[in-house]
């Protein structure tokens, strides 16, 4: 026998359907109903409400058929974990790598992605961080329009896979980040509303109705979100969720949803006694976000353990690309690639053109420490999000790559590659989508090329996000990663990335430590951090620079230290320590 | 000379208009036009945008003719200030009383307010707060429809009268508190969204569109409300600001605006040498808008000195009356009352039935002084949102009204009153208009009797707000002052009001000491405050307790401490110390 439940606060009736019967459930406190019945694992299942069309469970795990279907029963206790052993791992000092499931391997699952996890342990990254995994309507998406938090797309192999796809990186001492999306819900499949008040027209989203966070009946939306959070914690062994862009989570309570997230984390780890993390995407370059929650009554931050800073992308971008298009315009500014080494927030109150408006604040860079800010040179939406997807790599000589590389490696944040940037893969990553509602994907493909086209863009030029050929142009291609440049460029990550791991200097986060010099005219950037410098040649001229101690890496091979000077070769890299 | 500047971002061009010339104006950075002219004090003015009607200075301190006129020339530093010697008054001590210029005298004009200070001097008031002066159109208001801030309702004696008014109580040892709407405009005579994009419609109100503070070209819409709040501490000597309802001024920037505000307002006090204080109101419970900024660039809270809790007005007036409507409903609780007077929010993550949700954050009691929240027994919204505006006078008798006003004004908090609740005034303040757009008026007429019939009100018993009986039946009747149980209800005021200033336990702002007991059998609520006990029995029979020291004061007469106990004759109250 079974409890099942659902909240459904304006129902007059709700139904369990299961294969075999309709189960009148009862009304219970708050707009919950309940039932018990037999039903084992595996048993589909949905609800009737009013008498209505069966739908799937709001916090159902598992969609066999996908968003439209029915719920299927699936128990995460089932699992034999074998990580008994595995208490997380420390975010600084390590480097995050994501990757998109559908395209990170040929079969696009996660049984699949399993068998790549050995070139992520050699590569030395730390966390997977994995692109959303809720399921949508369609085989081939993004997974930013999902529409059930709590199940796993059934195309990736469902909950069970994930299940495996854990334990398999826990084995190998690697931990794994879930990218989820409690901001909105995708524009096909959401039965939520049907359900009670999950969205609200108070706020808005750059995607819709916002999620009900603080208006009538907003609290157990707001345990419905909590809950899934705990959910992947306790019962996926996840340690890390990237949490999407919670500028989106639009909530005028005195507690904001992410400091009860936090707590609530913060104290599951205390009791399971490993290491979790909540890392938000946020674009208000507040640091307020990543500010620990006061003690006690006291008022303080929201206690989320890092944020993504973008404009650390910008920067590097710009002054390895020259492109100002859009929201780079800003980041010509030739101090810009200092100041995005030394503070997370270019835009800390300052000007930004894109916004019309200033933006940001200032980081209290004597008391944050750097690794609470994730950064990256490559990120899904940074390629995803150009016209053709195609990345940095398609643009700048393997030189500057390396130097890219290196800026981002030995700087104080956390680093994140997108999966492929290690070997400078020649596939892109474009923006593509399965919408099976025909409306809905040529609303897209037409919004899409339309979009581009208002930039200059030839529409022909635009791959179709909704043509399979854009999604299978996406995935990577493995073979390429040992040949040529490509093998080289994998051979540098995985150094920088050994030696920032064992290396103390590499990956202090004491802001104020961290010291920078750029000689705009030679093109050459100095990162000093404690007894090692970096030197970065962004030029393509060899350029000269004092230093001391011992060359410990370089891109151009032959490089050497000789009277406490060395010189460096245009668009080339060099690692100096002692 | 004289030179004008406005701000016009989207106009291709701005004419200045003087009586008897059009002068074009030049364009300058950031969307500002500027011109020199000949123009005097006095001399009326307007802006044509692109060739359109003449428009009122969205910065102009005069409007003679309402803001559908032409503005007029005021230079605030021709008034003769007496005031030198003034350096403000401290929160902490002192009681506010707020007035609305309108129906406070027979006159309705500031200089008729002025007349009557020294009954405030002899009550004992600190701060006299008025209700919002920003013009309007039509005559009769509560204000909070004004659509021009920088200016004073010409009905009142415009900006003038306001410098007088506030010279005449600095003579008198009385602070000035205006309260000022920024979160949103008034419905007729708004001409500002011509000028710029000052609202939004990312953001709403349950107004309308809302100030456009975060989204595009919002710095100077952000100057725009920040310059005047420095125009009336610094050009019109005023001691505090309370600003409207707070939580409608969205504002997803990682700087609030209420941030710089209170920033900008503490480095203006520093540098004038006097006390100046921003009072918010606020719905959100949140104790981070009384919280101060944080050191350098560490993460703290608004800044803003204090804020009202309408919590404590609302256990205070359920525990008087047995009103249980609407958000009354929560305060029913019998602990309502104890926690009220210990903590500003009953609501401090509690469930709010009126809400639908929980609501509000506990206040650290061990380090927030008492004097940052406003309480209250009345106030123009409790009163005049009432179907009738009837006064809580008007439903209990006169020995609860001592008990309200012993736990007020004994309590942690900072004390304000509702001018006229010092004597128990018998007339109602009602809820009035005098929309000279005749279907607005009409609407609000319609609207008004709708709300209420909707409750249950017979339609015929809402009084008419457009009518102006309504408006002069709101008006104080001065002479029941000197009769009767209003008289005696004065001089209680004045005892309880001189004994609160006198002794250090009565303001005491440590809230950890504060002690409470209510036996809600008897209707005995005994307050605690240092070596004081202030006794309030709210049965209806005597009631014993015990208690040391003299009797300071008695609502009845011949009430004496025996044996370290006394008997608390029935609905009155007893202040007992040593």
């Amino acid at each position: 026998m079974r409890e099942l439940t659902v909240w459904a606060p304006h129902a007059r009736s709700v139904d369990l359907l299961l294969p075999d019967a309709r189960h009148p459930m009862s009304s219970g406190e708050d707009g919950h109903w309940h039932v018990t019945v037999e039903a084992g694992p595996g048993s589909t299942y949905a609800f009737s409400l009013d008498g209505g069309d069966p739908r799937p469970d709001p916090r159902g795990l598992r969609l066999p058929d996908g968003p439209h279907g029915w719920s299927q029963l699936f128990d995460p206790g089932d699992f034999d974990w074998s990580d008994g052993q595995w208490s997380g791992l420390e975010l600084q000092g390590s480097v995050i790598y994501e990757l998109h499931v559908g395209t990170f391997t040929p079969g696009g699952t996660l049984d699949a992605a399993a068998e790549r996890l050995d070139h992520l342990v050699d590569l030395g990254v730390g966390l997977v961080e994995l692109m959303p995994l809720a399921p949508f309507p369609g085989t081939r998406g993004w997974g930013y329009d999902g529409v059930a938090p709590y199940a796993v797309h059934e195309t990736y192999g469902g909950p069970a896979a994930l299940q495996r796809f854990v334990d398999a990186a826990h084995a190998r001492g690697l931990g794994v980040c879930l990218d989820v999306v409690h901001n909105h819900l995708g524009p096909d499949g959401n039965y939520l509303g049907e359900f009670g008040p999950y969205l609200t027209d108070t706020h808005h989203t750059p995607w819709g109705s916002a999620l009900n966070l603080d208006a009538p009946d907003s609290d157990p939306v707001r345990r419905w979100v909590l809950d899934n959070v705990q959910q992947w914690f306790r019962d996926f062994h996840v340690d890390a969720l990237r949490l999407d862009a919670v500028h989106e989570l639009h909530d005028d309570r005195a507690v904001h949803v992410l400091e009860e997230m936090s707590r609530e984390v913060d104290e599951l780890a205390a009791r399971e006694g490993r290491r979790m993390w909540l890392i938000a995407e946020s674009d208000r370059n507040d640091p307020r976000t990543v500010t620990p929650r006061g003690r006690g009554n006291a008022v303080g931050g929201l206690g989320v353990h890092a944020q993504w800073a973008d404009d650390v992308h910008h920067a590097l971008h710009v002054a390895l690309t020259g492109e100002t298009q859009g929201y780079y315009a800003d980041f010509a500014d030739p101090g810009a690639l200092e100041k995005a080494m030394r503070s997370p927030f270019f835009h800390d109150g300052t000007w930004s053109t894109f916004r019309g408006r200033r933006h940001g604040r200032p980081v209290d860079t004597a008391s944050v420490p750097g690794w609470r800010f994730v950064a990256s040179l490559q990120t899904h939406d940074q390629v995803g999000n150009r016209a053709t997807g195609d990345r940095i790599s398609a643009s700048v000589p393997v030189g500057l790559l390396a130097c890219g590389a290196a800026l981002l490696l030995i700087s104080p944040w956390t680093p994140m590659l997108f999966m492929g940037e290690e070997w400078g893969a020649s596939t892109p990553w474009a923006y593509f989508t399965d919408h099976t509602d025909a409306e809905l994907g040529e609303a897209v493909r037409r919004g899409r090329r339309a979009e581009f086209a208002s930039h200059g863009w030839d529409e022909n030029d635009v791959p179709d996000p909704q043509h399979p050929s854009t999604f299978e142009a996406s995935k990577l291609d493995w073979a390429e990663a040992g040949e040529g440049d490509h093998a080289r460029l994998l051979q540098w990550y995985r150094s920088l990335i050994r030696l920032r791991r064992e290396r103390r200097d590499l990956h202090d986060a004491h802001l104020d430590l961290v010291r920078t010099r750029y000689d705009a005219a030679s093109g050459m950037f100095i990162l000093q951090r404690g007894e090692h410098q970096l030197l970065v040649n962004l030029g393509e001229k060899p350029a000269r620079a004092d230093a001391y101690g011992t060359v410990l890496l370089s891109w151009e091979p032959g490089v050497e230290l000789l009277d406490g000077a060395l010189e460096v070769p245009g668009q080339s890299a060099v690692l100096v320590g002692v």
